[in-house]
């Protein structure tokens, strides 16, 4: 992971190899990031997938190995969750999504981290079993 | 629905059973939005996809039921337009996508609207029939 | 194309039968963008997806006729690379995606062109063959 700091964001290159989750836990770490949106593309080779089941509030997740272009990738940073949604597209065009759980880089993937003012914790929704976003 | 507004964006937070777009109104009516470019994630159990034919001048739209998690969506908030994109993943990660005329939250939603500093009409283009950016 | 420049953005409008890719850059020359991240929605009629395989580091290109929604497209613009990966949604809803390596705008296409304060040029990755952000 390579990344530059500007006044509003972080640019970031994640290289072969690197696994995306971890880096932006890093990346939150070094840099102290209050909260975050970010966007990105790129490309994998291996994406989990997650699925949530509200009434049985447990997530479903599978492993996805191939090449992916990565068609969406965002989400959010705050201090106690990583939150993000990733689409993969395969060789064919043909698409596959969900919550992401995880994703290793095969080609470069390039993320803009928008940097806000302020912490974003998260708290217990009962109602989902979901921790959401406390404002 | 909870927000937060910092200088640059809104942070929003849905809740299950919050109508998507009826949301972003009352958030642009509350917060004196003049436009917004906009990005977020979450879980619906409903959605409505729309299609538009551009030779017919119609939106076709279909309504979608199920547990989905919103791979992406995006758009902008102008005085007398929302218009957003939406991708859902079933529990097979298998995905849908069209133009988002509806969706209700089943787990959290989670958007960033980037405030802009200028108001962002539409006007009407004959060709298309469509309400598009008055730049 | 059309469009209107902020302190921070380049709101910009596309018209039926704009080339996407060729307009973002003559969007960066007359504006003389450093670097930008950009996020959008639209319509178009004719999408070339690449999808690229990092063993032969060859893109396989493939282009689609019909009525598309654009589910997703972002990416950036850098001086010598603008990068770009898009989702389309066909009458179905069905979707497809990759690499943009071109599009045609059918009805408007609304981009957000978030603009950094840095040039954001590419070097090569010879592990891949890629063009990759020189951080």
């Amino acid at each position: 992971m390579e990344y530059t700091r500007e006044s509003d964001r972080l640019v970031v290159r994640l290289d072969p190899g690197d696994r995306v989750l971890d880096s932006l836990e890093t990346l939150r770490d070094e840099e102290d990031v209050d909260h975050g949106f970010l966007v990105g593309i790129g490309a994998v080779d291996e994406v989990v997938l997650g699925h949530y089941d509200v009434e049985s509030q447990e997530y479903s997740e599978e492993t996805f190995t191939g090449q992916f272009e990565v068609t969406s990738f965002s989400g959010n940073i705050g201090p106690d969750k990583i939150h993000t949604h990733i689409q993969v597209a395969d060789e064919e065009f043909e698409t596959l999504g969900g919550h992401c759980s995880g994703a290793v880089v095969s080609g470069t993937f390039e993320i803009v981290v928008l940097l806000g003012e302020t912490q974003l914790p998260h708290h217990l929704d009962e109602r989902t079993g979901l921790d959401v976003f406390d404002l």
